[in-house]
């Protein structure tokens, strides 16, 4: 048991309320800190993706208890709904049994910040930090960043807020900080397919439905009450993009064009395209992670990912997993807690960072490519047939606990021997035989893939 | 002519001193401000590296017609002097008559401050700057970043104000500003060789003084008032570090080791090094560097790079003269001068962080190397009798007007080329040989470097 400590979190997202919860049951005091108002008392909508929960993010749920409670509000999604312009596709992401699943955020941020008041944690909202004392752990707190503020002083402070830090930006300004923050040519934007009147879904319930047009793409989430939230990704500047589609008529016309199926089932879609915002998407990495064993950075707040493997949550629900076993291992001695920390989550950080980078060309560009399709299907018969030879990436990612770096470094290999048998002759006709089989295994032997 | 206009310019240094000068010649109005005290008033020395004015340097300065002013202040070095363990090489930069030229960072400021005087510009030392508001151009200034500030509107503010940039640190804050800051764990310190008795200069005066010693190097670059300035290049920890050298003896065992000719010309060592403070080498990268017609970043404070090809001053002197050839071509027209002055030197300022980023790696290893050294002659000697066929990178960089992007990318050509001219067999014996001449023109007809 770790000597009781006074701890601060700063923000009350996904992340910071599940923080909240593993140092309190850790026998810490804790106060978790929000700008904004407490979202069990508004509504929130309008600029969201909905989350895909997998493996690691439900470890680190199950790790206090709380996993049941969140596969209440939960939606398996077991395949990829492909839609082509002239055919639907479905796609499994896994093995049978496997699935991801899709929650809406605002569900189930309040969700979490129950179950962490539950457990003790203390919020306090509409409480704005505009800075911190790095060496004291003193928060900075008051109206506006110029006016008065008051000093919260703690034994230790999370920075759970995010990718633009208030707690980060402090830390930044020390020497030898490494920070980059990279914003993608594409935005997003929300949209809803409603649920039909008697309540049901109006596409299949338990698909990932993605339309993938290439530069741009539509996906669907499902949420409980039978509708799904929709998001539009689509490059800022030119020919297909937000900055083109200027009037209701340019935006209907768009989506008769590109999305026809999708059509009668956004009947808001003007009206929801002109309210929504058009948000940004932003790849952040830092270094170092931690201030002695007085501050912290967690989750998005030191490594901010595009959505396109959504791991964003899963990969900060692993951060505090993996903080816990420190805790577990090294007790009071918080800065050893924190140096293990940081250096064994940084790598993973830049893998999941580069794997959902390059996901959007694959989401957006191969899902329509019938080499791509024909690919995964080499490699699903073969994982199946020969599960101890070959895990493919997405379940690495996605339903495993194995490191992210890893799964990059695997997934590398894998891509490098798929290429030489999408290579062989005639192998649309072949894909399902002896022969590549064989030159598969033959290709691992030559290269076994480490599954250290 | 352009409409005057009352310009702000942040940062009194190289790049601030000159880009008022051209300003002021284009008829603004303009006002400098530091945070400093004015440097002509206090004694500035102990952390700084000695600078390499090159041909775009003196571009921008004879733009403005005071080149010659500064070449009084300048000491030609047309070699490098290398100091291997047991020999001394010397190794020519150019063509006969092509130097650089070392200069004092502290007298060249000073000189530029009085020369900017002269020409009419303003200047305003112990002001600090905390942040500007981009839309309106309005400095915010005050003794303190949590007391009270004051508003200085401008028609435009220019931030010259180095690798932390408070005007950048506003604009990082925009949304879709891309970012990045990366530390070497190479720092420096700066140590001193003074003047013989008689004012002359204990080493070769002409040349570019280097110790290199793989993971770290010594370098040294002549005053006028024949004393050096030295700079020794370590990381930070490690087995030969800064961390390792924690007292006198250590530190003097150390250079008795390394750098056995350097004791008798060093002979403050030790009290130099424990006094001077050690500095970090940062590379920084932004972008955009401009807000609308209104605020645009210059210099470091947009294109920060490591010290090793000697051109961070010459890379913010260039974009002096790209901003004003701009100035010329749109006239009152800012919002296209500051767009195609940031499309322009972007590409550039990447081309030179990177080649700066590898000549650690040539100046502290390879220039100790006998293969480096000989592909070096091999290639002064095709260059020399095929002048339109070979210009060698550092030329290119340093001897040139052409885009560094260029340098960059005919530079990894060419190490191609050199590349499989070094594997010929009994390379050692042939290289000066007719068989190696033609064996390069073959190659170059293979592949030809773009000199478009």
């Amino acid at each position: 048991m770790q000597k009781p400590l006074k701890i601060a979190v700063v923000g009350s997202g996904l992340v910071g309320s599940l923080l909240g919860i593993y140092l309190r049951r850790a026998g810490h005091t804790v106060h978790v800190f929000d700008r904004s108002p407490d979202i069990r008392t508004i509504q929130f909508s309008g600029r969201s993706i909905n989350l895909a929960m997998s493996h690691r993010g439900w470890k680190a749920l199950d790790g206090v208890g709380i996993g049941d409670a969140v596969r209440e509000i939960a939606i398996a999604m077991d395949k990829r709904a492909i839609h082509l312009p002239d055919k639907l596709n479905f796609q499994p992401y896994g093995k049978e049994g496997e699935s991801i699943y899709s929650i809406s955020r605002g569900t189930l941020n309040r969700k979490m910040i129950d179950l962490a008041e539950a457990a003790g944690v203390e919020f306090f909202f509409e409480q704005k930090i505009w800075d911190v004392t790095l060496a004291t752990s003193t928060l900075h707190i008051g109206e506006s960043e110029r006016g008065e503020w008051k000093d919260l002083q703690y034994d230790m402070v999370f920075g759970a807020d995010g990718a633009f830090s208030r707690i980060r930006h402090r830390m930044q300004r020390q020497s030898m900080f490494n920070y980059s923050q990279e914003f993608l040519n594409t935005g997003y934007k929300e949209l809803n397919i409603p649920a039909n009147a008697d309540g049901s879904h109006k596409l299949d319930k338990n698909s990932f439905h993605i339309w993938p047009r290439g530069e741009f793409m539509l996906i669907a989430l499902p949420n409980l009450d039978g509708s799904f939230t929709c998001t539009l990704f689509m490059p800022f500047e030119g020919e297909h993009s937000f900055a083109a589609l200027t009037d209701r008529q340019k935006v209907e016309a768009f989506f008769e064009t590109h999305f026809p199926d999708s059509i009668e089932v956004i009947p808001m879609l003007a009206e929801d395209f002109f309210k929504n915002p058009t948000s940004t998407l932003v790849t952040m990495k830092c270094y170092p992670w931690t201030y002695e064993d007085k501050v912290a950075l967690i989750g998005d707040a030191c490594h901010a990912i595009v959505p396109f493997y959504g791991q964003g949550m899963n990969a900060g629900f692993e951060d505090i997993t993996v903080l816990n076993e420190f805790m577990q291992q090294f007790g009071d001695d918080w800065q050893s807690v924190f140096k293990h920390y940081e250096q064994s989550r940084k790598p993973n950080a830049d893998a999941i960072a580069e794997l959902s980078y390059r996901n959007f060309m694959e989401m957006s560009s191969k899902t329509a490519d019938e080499k791509f399709l024909l690919a995964k299907k080499i490699e699903k018969r073969f994982s199946d047939k020969h599960p101890d030879k070959w895990l493919p990436l997405y379940s690495r990612v996605t339903f495993s606990h194995r490191p992210y770096s890893e799964a990059l470094a695997i997934g590398d290999k894998q891509n490098e021997i798929m290429a030489e048998v999408m290579d062989m002759a005639n192998i649309f006709a072949i894909w399902d035989s002896e022969q590549v089989e064989q030159k598969i295994l033959e290709l691992l032997r030559e290269s076994p893939l480490d599954h250290s």
